[in-house]
């Protein structure tokens, strides 16, 4: 492969397994599939989720929409409280003219931004749900309060979606997590059904948490980095190391000792790193120790290795986390067999506000 | 200020008076400043540096220099053990045709591939010393092995660099890391010149480090942060808050009891965080303790704050970190006593190659 480093490389047929196991085992649980778009930020992949059943997409930001509209995806949920003022309300006009776009909001003001936005206009609202991770949405009990607001603010609300976001608290906090999304999402919708308003979307998700027992109320799943998997998913549980399907190629640029660098450092892999886990990242083929353990810049140490490479070798680091590391790159480098077929773009690189 | 969160803002008077605070504390030295660009990777804070008495640009990788020589910057030296292969090399010879380029080296390996990129040509090197940080680098005995080997290879050995990276390891290791920086180099300065090698960049730097007393070897310092500061930096005691220049806007989304969630998650903020920091962020107008306790991609968590914000309030948020910080926006908002006046785009962004 003649690529040079540090380079965002996927595996095109670790990818298409991967988008077909989720789309698989959402399907036979009777759920849609709206996967979580900000993993990949890429038209070829959302393209590929869609053909393997996916509903549409699940978007964090307006820039986001932007990108996947302009390319024809028009069913979108932006899974994000969003405060629309400004450019950004012009923004969420000009969406709402040419999507069907869903909206989510967790406060009052939220909801009179939106609504002050788009005047005139039927704006379909998802309320958010906290379900345990106590990062954004309301708890269950509150949730007919908002809806009422909204209401009386000419809003309609669709449907509660949650992110159990404490799954990735620890290696043992899945299940549980799972769990805590069904009850708060049946609560909720229970709630607001009993209060008149007619719910058609009940949306879960996280990639750890997709796939567990659901209750019936359920309609659709939202996982994003089940495309691609990486270090922390692994450690998770959430995959096995053969679905580890997007690696920064680097370069070995220094060998001293029983350490090495490459030159895939912070602004290749991105520093993300929950505390239950050790080092930045990870190389297979240097066997299962072989670990970034400090990050500079342009620089991974990599320690453990069962055998040192030489300077010069490229080597393949499996990230912590992939979807800050997709965000750094400007395309990915598509490989199958270990030859290069294809460059995609990252189109919503960078799409974050 | 009406600007899209998040985004990236700048107080040019603050730039411009550390750009010259630096400038002076340096020129005071005697010595030459080369401002490391990967920082800012901006065209405009660059000829700011100049303005002030710089006498070029550091910078980490040839596509960063190939961004400043294609704008006129064509002093530069790339402190970085680069290994130049395929496109690389190509890039590598076309940089030496149109620029004073100087390239770090720190292996047999990575000479050889430069000499074999540049065939025919003057191509003049820095040898890469190791100061105490222990990431690439050779220790000081063997410097005048290393410069041997460059020289048998045709390269031109012109000086020597470090980087005492190990100033960031806690707050009270700036001073020994300053230290070290200063005995490598003059240690490996001195076994060249006994050797009879001609040098002529004598070459140290970090912003903590920068400012100390320095050995009569040294040329030149290399500080990069200085320009904007950042949290990390304040902690290690190398600014005061008065110099804290660049802030990520964020917007309050949300707010549930002690809490509240800007628009500003490790999508904007990165996730760099040093053992002995606590966060990812403070909130400075929110009083001494308001903190980023915990990052998404879009959200960050605030506790701590003074007095809870409002949904819809714009908060500006000292990252950590500032470099990796800067690798994630296009371009910077520039402000001057609370009002826009310009925006710069981040001409290198993504240029990590």
């Amino acid at each position: 492969m003649d690529i040079e480093t540090p380079a965002l490389v996927v595996d095109l047929d670790r990818l298409q397994a991967n988008v077909d196991h989720m789309a698989g085992l959402v399907s036979a649980r009777g759920l849609g599939l709206r996967p979580h778009a900000k993993t990949h930020k890429c038209l070829e992949i959302a393209e590929m989720q869609l053909r393997a059943g996916a509903s549409g997409l699940t978007v964090a930001t307006l820039s986001e929409a932007q990108v996947f509209v302009s390319a024809g995806f028009t069913d979108l949920l932006v899974a994000y409280p969003v405060y629309p003022v400004g450019a950004k309300a012009e923004r969420l006009r000009r969406l709402l003219d040419s999507a069907h776009l869903r909206v989510g909001v967790d406060n009052e003001a939220g909801a009179a931004a939106i609504a002050a936005a788009a005047p005139g206009r039927d704006v379909q609202v998802v309320l958010e749900v906290d379900s345990g991770q106590h990062r954004t949405g309301v708890l269950p009990p509150e949730v007919v309060q908002l809806a009422r607001m909204c209401d009386s603010l000419g809003l309609s609300v669709v449907g509660v979606f949650t992110h159990g976001g404490h799954s990735y608290k620890d290696p043992a906090a899945t299940h549980g997590a799972a769990q805590d999304e069904g009850a708060a999402l049946a609560e909720a919708c229970d709630s607001l059904r009993a209060a008149g308003f007619d719910i058609a979307v009940v949306s879960a998700g996280s990639t750890p948490t997709t796939g567990a027992e659901r209750p019936a109320q359920l309609t659709e799943e939202r996982p994003g980095s089940y495309v691609f998997y990486d270090r922390q998913q692994l450690a998770l549980g959430a995959c096995t190391s053969d679905q580890l399907t997007l690696s920064v190629a680097a370069t070995v640029v220094s060998v001293h000792g029983d350490r090495f660098v490459v030159d895939a450092g912070s602004k290749a892999l991105a520093a993300d790193r929950p505390d239950w886990l050790q080092g930045h990242g990870w190389v297979p083929a240097l066997g299962a120790d072989a670990t970034v353990v400090t990050l500079s810049e342009h620089h991974g140490i990599v320690t453990g290795a069962a055998a040192q490479p030489a300077v010069g070798d490229v080597v393949h680091v499996v990230p912590n986390h992939v979807c800050t590391v997709v965000n750094l790159f400007d395309e990915y480098v598509v490989v199958r067999a270990g030859e290069v077929v294809d460059r995609w773009p990252v189109a919503a690189r960078g799409r974050n506000v």
